[in-house]
Parts: C-alpha cells; sequence; structure tokens
C-alpha cells in the first residue's frame, strides 16, 4: 500500500504490503510489542519474506506454530543468518529483542504433566525471544500436589505464572490459592473422550474458583506469554 | 399386576400395582437395597401411597427431592408416624434401615463450598438412612488446600469418599491424590455463566487425572451415597 | 475448627469456623487480597456473620452479587455501620481497604453497551473497593468506532483496561489493537438467541486476534477487577 | 427423465437426467442465475459431463470446491476448451456469464487475514464469472483498525460488501458501521481451540451489533457471493 | 460528551451523552438509517429520553422489543405525541421516516406458522417505520405447499423477501427455488424439544440448499428488516 | 457357549459362539429379521466366519459398511460362492431372502442430492436384500420442486417413503406433505461447516412440521430400510 | 383466501382463510389424516375458531397440549357441544373420528416411569381420537426387567408400539429385541444435569442398538402416535 | 529434583527427576496403587526410561495405550526382560503386582458388543495386572436379553462388575437392575452420527436409572478396573 521508503530520510512508512500480506510496522510503537506471525497457513517463501521484512526494519521478528520445513527454508535464506528456531516450541525468531529499560525478574509457566509441555515450550520460548527471564515448572499435576508444593517457592518468585494444563484443568485455580500473583490460565487439548479437545479444560479454568485467574484460548501459549509480558513490562513504565 | 397376598400363606407378591406406579418389592433382595422413590412430579397423595406401601412390606421407605409440602403431606398421615424428614437434604424416610450384617466405618462428604451443600446433605441423608455412618466435610475448596490438608485425617478414616463440587470441579482429582480409597465425584450446578448448569464441572471430574474416580450426574447426592453404599457393604459379604 | 483467640496475645487464629463457612483469614497474606464473599445461595443473616468476622479481623470486607435484600439486612447490623452497598453493582463492603504502598494510577472499564453496565459497574465497584482508582468508560461499541477513537485518550491512560461486551463481543480485539496495556475480556450475557446467554461473546473473546487479550467467565466483573489488581500492584512490589 | 429436444423446434426440455444428477435448465430463467454444481463427492468424469451439459445449453457453467485433478481432467476434454480454472478460489468456469443488462459497479470483498483468502478468493472468483465487478480488500482485521480505515474509501466505493472473517469475526460488525451498503458476513475455519472450526466466527456474527448485517454459512464464499449479485442485480430489474 | 449545540448556526454536534447512553446522531448520515434503540433493559424513563433526543433532531426515532408498559410511559409524555406503538410487533416510533427518494416496490414477509407471527410483525412493522412497503404472507409452511404455491404471485411481485419459519426452517430453501430476489431468513426461537430455543432452523437456514440465501440471528426479525431496506435502497442510489 | 447341535435331532441352539462374537440365530424367529452384521472393526476373516455361520443356519446372511478388501475376502471363500456385494451401498449378501408370504408392493427412497446417493443405496440394497421391492427417486431436493413434483407419482405408488437428505434436511417436511404414506427420515452427514456432520439435518427432521415422520441416526440408511421393511410386513400378517 | 362454498353446489374450497391461520381441509384427502391443531401460542377464541371450522367441514377435530382454559373456553361455545377433553393428555377433541375401514389391531404405548406419563398419555388420546385402539403399558423402565417381561405379551400383541423414556432412553432398545413389530421411540424431557432437557435419552434412542427403531421429537407423543396410526392403516389399504 | 539414593542406607526419595517426567514413586504407599504411565505422546525411549525406573525401585510397572512400536522397543531393553504387552489390551507391564492380602474374587467385564472390546480387554488387562481375577463376559448387548440373562450367573459371581458399551450406552441400567454389586460404567466411542464419538453413551450412562451406577470417561477402561481394586481392595482392610 505505501510505496519505498522516502530518500529524504523522513520517518519509514508504517506499512509495507507484501502483497499477500500487510507488515504492520507501526505496531511496535502502538502496543508495545511487534507484530507476531502465525505460521500456519503461509508457504516457506511467504514466512521468509515477512519475516524478513519485519527483521530489517525492528531487528526483530518472531513467528509461532512453524513446522520444522518451514524453518529450515527460512533459515537457509541469505538474509536470515540470525534466526535461531525452537523445536519444541516451534517458535522461529530473527534477531534478538532487548527491551529497554529490561524486563525484571521471571516469568514461571507451570505445566500439569509431560503431554503438556508443546504448550509449554511454546510459551516459554516466546517468553525468552521478548526478553523475558522464563522459568519452566513441569509435571507438577494436581493428582500428586507434593510435587508441586516442593516447587512452590520457585513459583513464588515468579512475577507473573502462566499455568498450562490439559484434562480437567484444574491446576491453575490451586496454583491461584497458593500465590500471590496474577495467574494466567492455558487450556490445552491434550487428554481423550471428554475432554473435548480441551473444552473441559477451558470449562474449568473459566469457572476456577481462584480469585484472578484469567484465561487464553486452548493451546495458545504464545497468547500467554504475551499477555504475561504485556502484564510484567506495566512495571517498567 | 399382581392379586392379593395368598391367603394360604406363601410368600407376599413381589410387586404391587398402585396404578400409577409399580412398587418393586422385589428389589431388596435383588440388588440389596430396596427401591428408592424420587419426588418431583408426583402429588402428595400419590406419594404418601407409594411410601407406605413398601414401607408397610419392606419396614423402610426413602424418597428424594420431596418437597416440604410433600414431607408436611405425608407426616400427616396416620399410617407414617415414623416419618423422618431432612429438609436441607430433601430426603423423606419412613423407619429405619439398619443392615445386618451392620456397614463398617464411616463414608466422607466432602464439600467443596458452601452453595455445595444441599447435594451434599442429600448424599449424608441417603447414607444415614441406608444405616451407613457418614462425614460431612465442607467449604474445603482446592483455592484454600490448607483447609483441606486440615481435614486429611478425618477423610483418610474414612472407607469411601464422596467429592461434591460444583464450578470447575477440581476437588475430586485433589482427594483423590491424598487418599486410598475410592473416590465417587458429585459434580454440582453451582456456577454461573461457562459452568452451563454444572456441564464444567462434569467434564472436569470426568477428565480427572486422579486415578480411579468415578462420577455421577449432576446434583446427584443420590446416586453417589447409594454407590458408596453398595461399595461399603461389599466387606460384609 | 480453631478455638478462639489465644488469651496470652500470640497470632490470631488463621481461619475461623462459622459452622456453615469457614473463613479464610490467612488469605489476605497469602494471595495479597482477602477473601471475597459470593451472595447468592447465603441468608441475610449467614451473609451478615460472615462478613462481620471478616471485617472485624481484617477491617474490611466485601461481597459480591449482593441482593437489595440482603444488604438492608446486613447494613441494619449494630457492627455494621461501616457498610456501603453499590445497588448498581450489587457490591457490598465493609470498612474501606488501603493499599500500602498505593496502587498507582487507573483502570480503565470499558464497556460496550447500556445493557452491559450492570457487569462493568461490579467491576468498578470491587476496583475501588480494594482501593484501585478506575474509570467506566460506556457505550462505545464496536459498531460506532467513533465514539471509542474520542474515548482513546481516556483508556490509554489507564495501566490496565477490562472490556466488557456481550453479543459478538468485539470490543476487546479492537482496544488491545489501539492500547499498549493489558487487556481483560469480560463477556456478558447480553444479547439472544445465537448469542447463547453470553457463548457467543466468550468464544469470540477467546478467538480474539488480539495478541494478549485474557479472559474471565460470562459476567464475571468481579473476576476481571480482582485480576487488573493483581496486576496493577505488581508495579508496588 | 425428459426425452430429446423435439424435433419439431419447441422450446428444449427444461431438465436433463443425466442418471446420476438431474441438471435444472430451468433454473436461470427461474431464479436469475443458473444452477452452480458443487465439486465435491463427484468423479471428474461425473463433473465433466455436468458441466458440458449446462455449458452446452446456457453457454455458461460454473462449479466450486473443484480439486485441480477435477479441473484439469474437465479441461482436457475435447468440449471444454473454454474452461476457466481459479485455483485460489477452487472455482472452475465454461464460458462467461454477460448480464444484459450489465451489473453496476463492485462488490468489494473484505477479508480479515491471509488465512482467510481461500473463502475470499472464492467469492472473489464467482463474482467475477457472474459478470460482478470486485475488489478484494485483505488482511485488514480489527486488531489494527488503521489498515481498515486506510482502505475505506475503497469499500464505501462498492454497493455491496462481503466480509470474511475467522476467529472471533469481529470484523463485519466493525465494517457495518462504516459503510450504508448491505453487508454479507462470510465466516471463516480459521482458527483453532475455541473457534471450533468456525463456530465462533459464525456466532459472532450472527450477534452482530451491526444493524443489516446478514450471514452465510462458515466458509460458504460462494454463497456471499452469489447472494450479492442477488442483491446488486436488483438495481436492474 | 460534546456540548449544547453551538449558538452560532453551526452544525449539530454528532453525537449526545445522555450519562447512560449515547445518541449517535451521525449514524443516519453515515449508514442511511439512523441509530434504532433496542428496549429491553432500559427503564421506561430512559428508553423515552433516548427516543425523545433522537426525535427531536432527526424526525424520526424507532425502537425495538418495547413492552406496552415502555410503550405507555413514553406515549404518555408530552414531547411524544407522534408516538406509535404496533403491539403485535413491539415495535415504537416517534414520527415517520419518509426516504427521499422513496424506496420502491415492496418487501414480502412470509411466515410458515402462526407461532411465528411475532417475529414476522416486527419485520413488518420496522420495514414500514423506515419506509418500506411490506406484504405479509402467513401460515404457508413447507407441509402444505399449496398454501404457498396459491401465494407465489404476491411473493414474486416483491423486490425482498424476507422468509420467517421455526422449527425445521425449511420454508427459505422452499422459496429460494422458487423466486428470484434476495432472500433473507429469520430463524424464529418456535418448536421444542430439538429445535433448542430455536437452534434447529438457524442451524437448518445457514445449510440451506438455496443459493443465496442469507440468514439473521434467532428471533431477530428487525435485523432481517434492516438488512432489507438497505438492500432496496442500494436501487435507488 | 452353546455345545453343537444335539445328536438326536432336537431343535438346533439359538446361538453359537464363534469366540468374539455370539451369533444369534433365534433373531429372526424373534423380530421377523435375522441378525445384521455390522462391518467396521471386524477382519476379513472374523466377517467371514459369522456370515458363514449365519448363512450356513438361516440360508441368508447380511452385512453393511463392508469395505470392498472385506467383500473380495469373503467372495472368495469356497463356502460363499452365493455372496454378492453392492458396492455403492457397501452392503454384502450372502443368499437370498424370500419372505412368505412376500412383501407387498415398494418402498421409495427418496435422495436430495447426489452426494447423498451413499446412504440411499445402502437403503436400496438392504431393501432388496430383505425381498422388498425398493425405487430410487434421486436428486429431488426442495431447491428445485418442480423436480419432485415430477416424480410425485412415483413416490405416492409407494407404500412406505424413506427420504434420505443431508445439509438443512428438508425434503422429508416437504414429501410428507405431499404423501399419505409412513415417512421414514434419513440424514446425512453432507454438508460442511455449520451442517456439523449432520447434526443440522438431524434436529431438522426431528423438528419436521410433516405430521407422523419418524427420524433414524445420521447416514443410517440400514436402519431406515429396515424399519420400513417391519413397517410393511405388518400388512402380510 | 377463498370465499364461502359456491351456491351451485360445487366442491366445498379447500382452504379457509381464518386471518390469523389457514385451515387446510383438503389435508385430510391428501394424506389420510386431517390437519391437527398445536395449541400453545393461540388464545382460546382463535382455537375455538379453527377447531370450530374443521369440525363444521370434516365432523372432526383435534388440537394438542390444549391448557385447561383453553379446553374450558373451546367447551362453552355453542357450537362445540361435542368437545372431549383429556386432562393427562392435555389433548381436546371435537366429533369423533371413525376411520372406514376401521384401524386393525391396538398400538401399545410402553412407558418406562411415572414421569414419562404425560407425553405416554398424550399418545394414547392421540391414537384414541384417530380411531385406533391403545394399550398403555407404564412403569416398565429398564432398571426392573422383570416388570417388562410380565407384560411382555400384552405387547407382542399389538400391531406397532410406541415407546416413551426420559433419562437415559434404553427401553426402545431393549423392546426392539424382543418384539417383531415396528417400535417407534419417544424421548422425554423426564431427567435432570445431564439428561439435557431430554438430550440424553434422544440420542440414545437415535443409537439404538435394536435395528427398526425410529425417533420423534422430545417429548412429542403425538408425532408418535400420528405415525403409528399412518403405518398401521397401511394394512388397510 | 531429589539426587541418588543416599548412601548411608537412609530411605529412597519419594520421587525421581528424569527430566521430562517426574516419577511418583511414594504414591504406592499413599493411594494403595502405584503410578500408571499413560503411553502417547511419549518416546519409545522415554517409555523405557520411566518404566524401567518404576520397576527398579517398585518391582513393577504398568504402561495404558502403549503402541506396538512402544511395546518392542522397551521390550528390547535388557533391564525389561519382564516386559508383558497384551496387544488386544495396549497395556504394558514390568514385572507382576501382588497384592497382600489378595484382592478376593473376580471383577467382571461385562461388554455390550464386539467393537467394544478394546476397552474391555484395557480394563481385563489392567485387573490383571494389578493382581485381580477378572472374568470376560462379551457380546451381551441389550438388543438380545437373552445373550445376558444366560451370562448373569457369572456376572452375579463377579464382586465388581464393570459395564462397558457404546452407541446407547443401555447396558448398564439393565445390568444394575439385576446384580446387586457396584457396578462401573465404561462407555465408549462405538457408534456413528448421533453418537458423537461416545457422547451418547457417556450421557446415558450419567442418566442411568439403574441405581449406584458411577461412569468413567470415554474410552477409559484403565480407569474402571483401577477403581474397581479401588474398591475390591476396601474388603481386605
Amino acid at each position: 500500500m505505501n510505496g519505498p521508503p522516502s530518500p529524504n530520510g523522513g520517518p519509514p512508512p508504517a506499512e509495507t504490503d507484501l502483497a499477500f500480506a500487510r507488515v504492520d510496522l507501526e505496531r511496535a510503537r502502538r502496543t508495545g510489542i511487534g507484530e507476531v506471525v502465525y505460521g500456519p497457513g503461509k508457504t516457506p517463501a511467504q514466512l521468509a519474506a515477512i519475516l524478513t521484512e519485519l527483521h530489517a526494519r525492528e531487528g526483530f521478528a518472531l513467528a509461532t506454530r512453524v513446522s520444522p520445513e518451514q524453518a529450515a527454508f527460512v533459515s537457509d535464506q541469505p538474509a536470515t543468518a540470525d534466526a535461531f528456531y525452537v523445536a519444541a516450541a516451534r517458535v522461529l525468531t530473527l534477531g534478538r529483542r532487548a527491551p529497554d529499560p529490561p524486563l525484571p525478574g521471571t516469568v514461571a509457566v507451570v505445566a500439569a504433566g509431560t503431554s503438556d509441555l508443546p504448550v509449554a515450550e511454546e510459551a516459554r520460548a516466546v517468553l525468552e525471544a521478548l526478553g523475558q527471564g522464563a522459568a519452566l515448572i513441569a509435571d507438577v499435576g494436581v493428582a500428586g500436589l507434593h510435587r508441586l508444593t516442593a516447587r512452590l517457592e520457585e513459583i513464588r518468585a515468579a512475577r507473573v505464572v502462566i499455568v498450562v494444563a490439559g484434562m480437567e484443568g484444574a491446576l491453575p485455580s490451586v496454583v491461584a490459592g497458593l500465590v500471590e500473583r496474577p495467574v494466567i490460565a492455558a487450556p490445552t487439548s491434550v487428554g481423550y473422550g471428554a475432554s473435548f479437545e480441551g473444552l473441559a479444560a477451558l470449562l474449568g479454568m473459566l469457572n476456577s474458583c481462584g480469585s484472578g485467574v484469567t484465561v487464553v484460548n486452548i493451546d495458545n501459549g504464545f497468547g500467554a506469554a504475551f499477555a504475561a509480558v504485556q502484564i510484567n513490562r506495566l512495571s517498567t513504565t
């Protein structure tokens, strides 16, 4: 939609039209964090073009749910020597984001079971890509409370807590009763039968008796991490 | 359907036809516990007739979800001097049931919140009417775990544990991880919005990560108690 | 469950058993904010007893979804001269909470339509009761964007933004694209037909394309406010 | 069902029975636009036969959701030299339709995200196949309103507006508040988790606070385009 | 938000803030039809104030789902001598709207059964209030097709057809196959059991095999009428 | 479970235990039609064994949803020279069933669209296998009523009418209004989006305004045919 | 819509327009049974007018779900001396229907529990009003099979069997395995919690493993009876 | 989390951290039965490591839903010579569990159809692995009651009864009416169309009219077996 950067040194245009997608370059200024690219449904070439464009202007680009094939293609481009792919999280970054001032403390990512790890890893990778320290505390489901209480000090040391759980989704309620920090609940599609692809966990978290729990979409580790950064950066403003 | 008792002293007929309802008198012999009457949709007179019939033959009759109006009418009948109504549980009994051999120990009824009490009281009243010792442990929801752990010895002392909870229905998972006894989960319709009248609690309990949890219908305190008695009486056979 | 306070000046017990409800007095120390009482299903006398107990120990008590009848009864008790009832929000408080250090700035409560006001008012009343400055910005639904943009500076001036909307629940997505602060979305049951009592708004908000939006239960103005306070007080620690 | 055309020059039969499908040739006369063929579940040979029959009589045939394999087979038939396949839209046409009088102006197809493009392309291809000028305005989702407002004049210049969106489906409400033309909302199955394959977008659009928005089935770009043509041709009658 | 009209004859402000609701006075200019007020949840006094304000500036005001009590109160105000209430439709108008140029022809409102009449009447009343000629054709459900075909000429004479049906919602498909005009389907909550308050009719209409059918929310006669006017006025521009 | 036939010529046992499945040989005597075997989930060898057993005793065996691989294996067995497979219907029979007295007249199988043919063919194949004359009338959906009315005499000539339709499932209502025979509605999973795999058609048929319509499960052509035979054979008893 | 009967002795018009409802007088000729009137949503006066009109021409009129108030009003009209109201079934008839030839045998109405009786009574009353002999067999739910088997001869003596059940809706499967007659399953809304107003029973019946079971809408005793008569009268043609 | 066993002979640590999963070794002491491993989503190497660890300490390890590939890998490890895989049940065990005192009697696993066998086999394999005698009674669905009654003595001889059924899930109600033992209902996803992947069977079982029936998740044969063991071992304590 916009033409090329004006040769006279004026501010760069806020948006570039790549024909198949408008890359929103003003977003970082407006909402504090730049646009994040959603991988599925894009060809490797499309993904590479969008990320290169973002990286060239912002010095940083982040994509989620990136397949190994997409990641390999993007990493092979000459302009993307800086690419970094976390396979367990399916997160791909170009460059680093170094918030100024830095984001204080850590965000804890608490996962109920090993099957919930992909979502938890996505949250951790996004946190770290955005310059936020993160601590992953896994396999502390409510059926064995001593596991959770053994890790309680680590969790209480965090400034924001993301709780990732599938099946009955009970962990956020228990955590919220034990810590005084904001708790973001991320339901997962882990389960079978009456879990209905994560619906049971989602409903459980929305009905949490733990005051102050807020919820993101099923399997949305990215969204939980993004919200945690927005919350934590509030202290720096 | 059957005629009157045979005059020659043969066994009484197994069933009596009250025109509007067949009273199943053989059931106690067949399944161990006599027929239980469901109150809603019956006129006070119908209810009184059914209970009187059962009581006359079995020495015991039990009805659930009985309104105060129904209870008052039944209690006022000359033949029902023995009637006993637990208003908080909406349970009405005629006579007492004294299992022989007696049912050992207690069944714990653990309730998450005060709003879950009507269902928990129904469970307790049915347990006691069937001759089973019961202990009600209330207001021990997962958002304040210290409440639950403070009562843990009482719960562990029971032979069977009924857990009653609405909203996210997380309590059975936590309890099942802490005790080694059979846990029966009874979801309640307590909640609002995305609780969808108890659906969230029901799904949570069905997906419990706590091994061995079984589930009854929403608000079905009676069913949980009945199952607990069937389980506990197994030890006496 | 606990006995009376020990006469020798030791620390007060963390919990008092009122027979029908355990009042959790340690909660303020543990999670930063004291227990909040849910009004429905409690008799006026029960509600008065619980709130009086909390107030006596904490200097502050807060109840939500309180009916005018409940509020009148509580206010008429000699021990509750300090009671304050916000009818539009159905929120009742005894005493004031003055966080130390104070909570900075304001939380904006943005409501889409006039029918969403009860939920928005609940959020505002809870914010103010917890010592958090609040600004209510109403009737700025997405069908007339100029209404929203006219209030944008007010919204951007807040530290946290609560967005309350029923029907299609589109407002949080739009707001999240315009501000750089944490956005908490509170769906309401406003609507008819295919709104399915707030389900449409809830699903819309969970699928928000606005990064960082987190969601609470349908009609849960209290939960949104509680989460906002937990988020904002992070800056003071 | 009908025999061959009568040799005496009478009107051709209104319908031909191809054994596996009745081709409705009277439809164009009755409803203004001829029968449109749905591709899935038909063999390439069946599809070719149906389209050839329609084309021979009407001079025009249109099929939707046509796979590349189906399209290649049909295009390879000697009788279908006129075939035209829009791969991005999965739409296949034989011949052209030139409405007389011509359809005035353009129909805007507004798409929220790049993942919504297949449905939007289907709508555009059907519009153009039916002789209606079309303008595709993509990647203008509500999370970045400046993208939408930058294209507003293009949208306002259209006579009918089709809005294609997945996830929360909020775009039609926003567009309907900004233009004075009929708005047809086409939800897509884009999303994950609580999008429930497009249900969230569908419910959002049905509950749109934007007056006058009407809705078609999930992923039904064809239906939206067909309705837009029916609406716009009203001006020519 | 805005002050009073400037005394120096400048244009009136686009919006007036009535404290509890922002009345959008620019809307008529922007979208072609002024704001329509939704009655439920407003006090009679609030409704009267909003309608009076709209009427004073626009010469016309329209409210839907107005109860007889609300209507009586508004009609009794001195400033609303011009009020007109259609009880069967629950529609209240102040003043008349005379579109210039006038809206051509009629819009047919076709209703399946007598129970669907309230929704059909709402549609008709809104059409007439907006200056659109309307024809109500009732009790022509698909179980007796001869009823429908007997009225077919009337329906075909209309420029736009609104089809109102509950239960299985089959009528729009049948009508769309018989007319060449835009068909707007309005499902109703008429039915019981597996109609699930109109869900069956809604799903039926969304899946209509009749090309070009678009759908509004359950029981939304107003929305169907509003869309029909937007469609028909296209011919006048 | 039973041993081999007694050597002394007594009646053959009513059931044979094939270890993995009990073949119910008494069923034909009890319900009038023998057991029908459901193909999915059985190995070709299991299916062959069950069908051979049934055929040996009853002179007839019928299986539905049989894959081509299963059918090929069964047909290749020496004992099953009599096997007959209708690929379009996925129905496999061994032997013929010749009811005595014969079943009168025909059952019409009316299908809305070409995509509904597999279910309609299953119904027809089962009818014919059970000795019932059948007539298939396809592609007569409600969007083109003249197609249906052109075949009306054929349909009215049948004794029972099975109506097969997906999408909105409107055809049974229309047919039931035109014929005086029992109508059995068979919804199909044909459709996309809000058809929810046949749910829309199922709900539409359950809410049919056509009196006397009864419904079977989604895609259950077999069940519709079986019910039709049970209905029609009533005339022979 | 039609004028009065022509004075010259021609056939009476097929339909009369009562302004608020078209009474379909040709229906009896077309489908074998006259129009049946649905009571809810009609004023007593409207109902009286419709029934009187039907009765005057057909000698018979039938209405379902008639309230006692409606029935009393209709019965008090001078022209309706012949009115007959079955309160337990909420069915009102004017005149009698005497099919010629008479309908053979009986239809059994089998009801699972006493709470299902209103639906069963509706079925029985409609059967008898249409001239079909009926037998009501109540309180034979599957939890006490001996009750059912004790009545089996009565059920097997019927020509068609209607099975009415709520809760889990298991009775039709059991009955279908025991009889060789057509079984029509009528789910009821009896139950609570996860019965979801009859959804559980409906789904159970649709998935019945009993071959040949067909299903009507929840609580639709009328529909089951109507279908049974259509089925049974087949033997007379 | 814990280090290696202390060299000085103290008690072994209660939990070992395998980095990707915490193996809970205290569980057997706490709940009576050791941790059971869920196979899906684990690599063969991960599964082998977890099971070896459990086996080394407990002398027993059990995993469910284990694929043949996983089982082959685990069995090939030198340390797992004791591995035993039940392919039909997808259950893998290392070592044997010999409860002391032994578990009395048998648990019956009653399955409705052959398609339900995988779930029933899982239940049987888990029972046997836990040292509980089991009896599998298959293919006794309610459509042929004589099959069930022929096996009744076997079922009545069991101490606990697990009932496995898909489709309408009616079998638990029937069984519960015939036996006096605890009945655990396990719904399966067997069925199609309106079975909605086991939802119909689940709802049927939750609404069972058979008193005392409790329910586990869809396809959860493991959970049913685990609960049965917890119930039966009660008699030994």
